[in-house]
């Protein structure tokens, strides 16, 4: 019966669709849960606004459509502001504190991790913020097994890119278990 | 009002998931529609098949399931034998006849065309026909316009790639604007 709800919001070109296909695919091809992912495209895709939406259940998944997530993820203050007001009470809230200066709810679980500093600083690009944060989620809950990311992210990026993607998982997951002074603190 | 629904479905490796989205964002970015794409994996996804959707409307999509997809592509036989009988009355197949002998249901316009064939034909590979297949859909369709389609081709194939891509995005329009004796045929 259990069903996470995970949205992953920021800007086109932060790589948000792939890290939903990605953490999906942990889930159904290495977990053996079932998942769906969905991306919504309103007014706000031309914009230039992204999100990913991904259900994790053990049964099947009969309504698509996440309204309140257990989990989100925010990489733009545009998207923190749009739905911060969503979280499920309780909820877990990752902000990319590279972008984001966020304002949670009380009682949610809060993780103010550097994403995109983390990405330039482990891969020398930004382009990794993406995995990071897959990093970070995964670790701070749970929400897919260590061994089904790493497969999944593997089996997704782009030829030649398999070693350092994985290095950014690491470093996402590391900032979760040990986070350093200022930051990384679940409050 | 008018709301399609698209169903593309074969083998993991095909990538659909990519024309999926693909198209959505040919539909919301460039066209200006509203779009929902969505992935759902359950055991079937284990053993290696691979599903997208996508609706496109003209107003806000409140359902995101397709049921009775207006349009299907086929790439894999068992795709084609799993979802053939949801197609809606009066419906779309595209069949790709490099892998699929289809059995549509009458009353339906059928399109079998050898989108992996012509893949291979334009571009030297086979990993192309998931763009050819989009070509064909477009032609065929009208579901989005040629100039969006382009654009999102584009915008999402790998870096490099974009002109292999658009010479199979053309391919796959030309063989239903003009089909070759024996395949694409409407009947």
């Amino acid at each position: 019966m259990k069903r996470t709800e995970i949205r992953l919001a920021g800007e086109g070109g932060q790589g948000l669709i792939l890290a939903g296909i990605i953490l999906a695919e942990a889930a159904a091809v290495y977990d053996g849960a079932n998942a769906v992912q969905t991306q919504s495209y309103g007014p706000e895709s031309r914009g230039g606004a992204s999100k990913a939406e991904v259900i994790i259940s053990e049964d099947e998944i009969d309504y698509p459509k996440v309204n309140r997530p257990d989990i989100l993820l925010v990489m733009s203050q545009l998207a923190h502001d749009k739905y911060i007001g969503d979280l499920r009470p309780g909820g877990t809230l990752i902000a990319d504190t590279s972008n984001v200066t966020p304002r949670a709810p009380e009682g949610a679980r809060v993780f103010e991790l550097p994403l995109t500093d983390i990405s330039v600083n482990t891969t020398g690009r930004a382009i990794a913020a993406n995995i990071v944060a897959l990093g970070a989620l995964v670790a701070a809950t749970g929400v897919v097994s260590k061994d089904a990311i790493e497969k999944a992210v593997a089996a997704r990026v782009p030829a030649g890119t398999v070693e350092v993607n994985l290095r950014a998982l690491n470093a996402g997951m590391e900032v979760v278990r040990r986070p350093a002074t200022g930051s990384g603190d679940a409050h």
